[in-house]
């Protein structure tokens, strides 16, 4: 007789049909406001990219009933059009929160999907956010159970798993049964999304909003009795096997309920690749606490995990996007302009004469010694006086996480010269209120222009 | 200085922007006529199906302004939704078109997209026949440089491969320059859809109709300068390598223009898989021949090729869409019914008890010397006769194609009961005649209830 597989689609299934929102911890809750947050400002903030420019007029013209709104902006589009744009708008930054274990954006797929959906059928706070978690822990989950293989592979994860968590968390809304809830993960497990191919496009942005869109409309399929496959992961041609050539399945129900991957979920402070961050972080506190000038600087060394280079080790950017993958330009930029923030990244910042001279004044050596969210940084001056600064770990990591203040300031700064000081502070305030909402679409209309 | 792979979007997407209606062969025109007649009738035929109401229902009240036909029925609604419900309809009953060689059901992702824009944007028929030729190309050649790997892997390569040929037709129709064509082949390529686990459900018709949804729309983004990578196949991380084991890219680009995929398209006369069809075929010549009643029949012995057994060996289905899994039922029934058709394979022909009871007095062995498209059936009768027949190349082969009066049979029976029978036999004369008509979305007008 064959080996018969742990049947983790139903357990899952399972697991999201009972689950109350009673029972989720109170440190569960307030991260996944804070997650909530951040994803909010960084959809307003990437609002007027180019990239959802195109995608709004590529697709705009087929919307349906334009009941949810596009965060950011003045138009309204149907909620599956909704989910795309604000999951594309979301990443566009490379901005949004990490799942440090797998590389996942976790918010990015599921909560566009989530608000474009309260936008369609009423929900309150306290369902939201409870299917914001549970979205989150199926992506996660299954991401913990495939990763790095799967990643290794060239799949972008936020788009192949996110898919999943999307149509968990719709299908929670959508109060599915729990053989509906395996059809809706099943019609999730067929239409995975992104190559990691694609970065450096706008395209890598498109997955975490498609995944959103993709499982939304898996949801609603199942919803309406279309059906599916009821062991769409762990099946012989199952997503586990055809998209990894190694898995782990307990990872996706070991403790189920008792333990919560949003806990763990991180915040940049920074808009860029995430191993940059030691040394923006290194060169802020070193400006901050000598009060630092440009001109005054002679020379300036970095001594950074292998990694940073081999990902980040671009010399010569030639525009924004380059930019964000050059720690060069990172140390001169928060050198000179004191941050870190998506100006920081702009073809204007790194354009500008003062950086670029600065940026040329940049070297790094790889330590092995290192660990990735630390960084070592010395700074010669004109005046001969030798600076230096060890950062263990990284604003924004693990060990030192974005308080609450340092989100605030990271949305106002994406979202106040969009929609103006006071409807920014307002929006920021129903965020960080979202639990105690009785309709969850006040929010996305408050982020409308 | 690492190994260059050979650039085979670029190449792909030069020749997709050059061709010209004019250089194709009137032979390939003419099967692309034959394709699109089959297709058309499969949709119509298939458009009161569980799976599409299903999807009608859950996807209908996101539609955007009502523009295109849902083949068969009486709703329009936005050529994307349009494009996902005709790709479903025209797969449901398994009775589409088959490129022998991949098993990918080539029309499925290609004409439901280019039909439905056909009803946004007008489209001449001699262009329209050129982009079905073109879309069926790509797809085709793009299977053809992954099989078997990638669909042993587990991939429905109609889907996975088929949203290449969406993406390039529609793309053509779009007047895509070089650059652009890249970038809906990307686009295409970030969106694979199907698993063949999901075969024996709905998600299984599922995938022909996301994947010319998703061709759609990768091409009108790319049209709409929403950028992608331009190596999307053969990079690294690019869909050969990310979703197959094994490729030969050679495939993709090696005598284009010169031979075209869809001169070997083949056309099922029976309404399930096509390892069946060659005992369908010896049952209905045996019955015709010798004018057999069911009740003189004591035994029914076929000999097969091996795969038959492995793929529809079910000795007891329940139901019509197990019928098609089970070679004993298709037996029994065309000896009872002397057909192969939908009907045939309806929850009612299974559970008929003529059919039942003759059903268990049939037996199968395999032949390993037998080809995959021929059989031999002997029938013992009660009156002590012995009959046998030998087929070499089962009707619907490519040693036996089926004529165009065999594909109008078809139709009709697919298309008459829900049109009528005038307004069924006027689309099947403008489907004959697409090439010639100004305005294809009239094809579509005259295919709704």
């Amino acid at each position: 007789m064959p080996h018969q597989p742990d049947p983790v689609t139903a357990k899952l299934a399972a697991y999201l049909v009972d689950a109350k929102p009673e029972s989720l911890p109170a440190a569960v809750r307030e991260e996944a406001v804070r997650t909530f947050v951040n994803w909010v400002g960084c959809a307003v903030g990437g609002s007027r990219h180019a990239a959802v420019v195109a995608a709004l007029a590529a697709l705009g013209p087929f919307s349906g009933p334009p009941r949810a709104s596009v965060l950011g902006r003045s138009e309204r589009v149907d909620p599956l059009l909704a989910s795309l744009l604000n999951g594309i708008s979301s990443h566009v930054f490379d901005f949004d929160d990490t799942h440090l274990r797998t590389v996942i954006h976790p918010a990015g797929p599921v909560a566009s999907a989530l608000l474009a959906f309260a936008e369609h059928q009423p929900v309150n706070g306290h369902d939201f956010l409870h299917a914001l978690v549970l979205g989150i822990e199926v992506e996660c989950r299954i991401g913990n159970a495939v990763f790095p293989a799967h990643y290794d592979i060239g799949w972008h994860i936020t788009g192949s798993a996110g898919v999943f968590g999307a149509a968990a968390a719709v299908g929670k809304l959508l109060d599915l049964d729990a053989q509906r809830m395996a059809w809706a993960l099943g019609l999730a497990a067929t239409q995975p999304v992104g190559l990691r191919e694609m970065f450096g496009s706008m395209t890598k942005s498109f997955h975490p909003g498609r995944a959103a869109q993709n499982g939304m409309t898996a949801a609603l399929l199942a919803a309406n009795g279309y059906t599916s496959s009821e062991q769409a992961l762990e099946a012989k041609r199952g997503w586990l096997n055809v998209l990894s050539t190694e898995h782990d399945s307990q990872e996706i129900t070991d403790g189920l309920g008792s333990r919560y991957e949003i806990a763990v979920n991180s915040y940049k402070p920074f808009a860029c690749g995430i191993v940059i961050h030691p040394v923006i972080d290194a060169c802020l506190q070193l400006r901050a606490r000598e009060q630092l000038e440009p001109d005054a600087v002679r020379a300036v060394r970095l001594s950074v995990h292998p990694l940073v280079l081999e990902l980040t080790g671009k010399t010569e950017p030639r525009n924004g996007l380059e930019g964000k993958f050059s720690v060069y330009h990172a140390a001169a930029v928060a050198l000179c302009e004191g941050g870190g923030g998506e100006p920081q990244f702009s073809d204007r910042a790194v354009l500008d004469p003062a950086v670029v001279a600065l940026r040329r004044r940049v070297s790094a050596i790889t330590d092995p010694a290192l660990q990735a969210d630390a960084a070592h940084v010395e700074i010669a001056l004109l005046d001969g006086r030798k600076l230096q600064l060890h950062v263990d770990h990284a604003i924004g990591s693990r060990h030192r996480p974005m308080s609450n203040t340092d989100l605030e300031h990271k949305f106002i700064g994406l979202s106040e010269d969009l929609l103006g000081q006071a409807p920014a502070r307002r929006l920021l305030d129903a965020c960080w209120s979202v639990e105690h909402l009785d309709d969850v679409a006040a929010i996305a209309a408050a982020a409308r222009t």
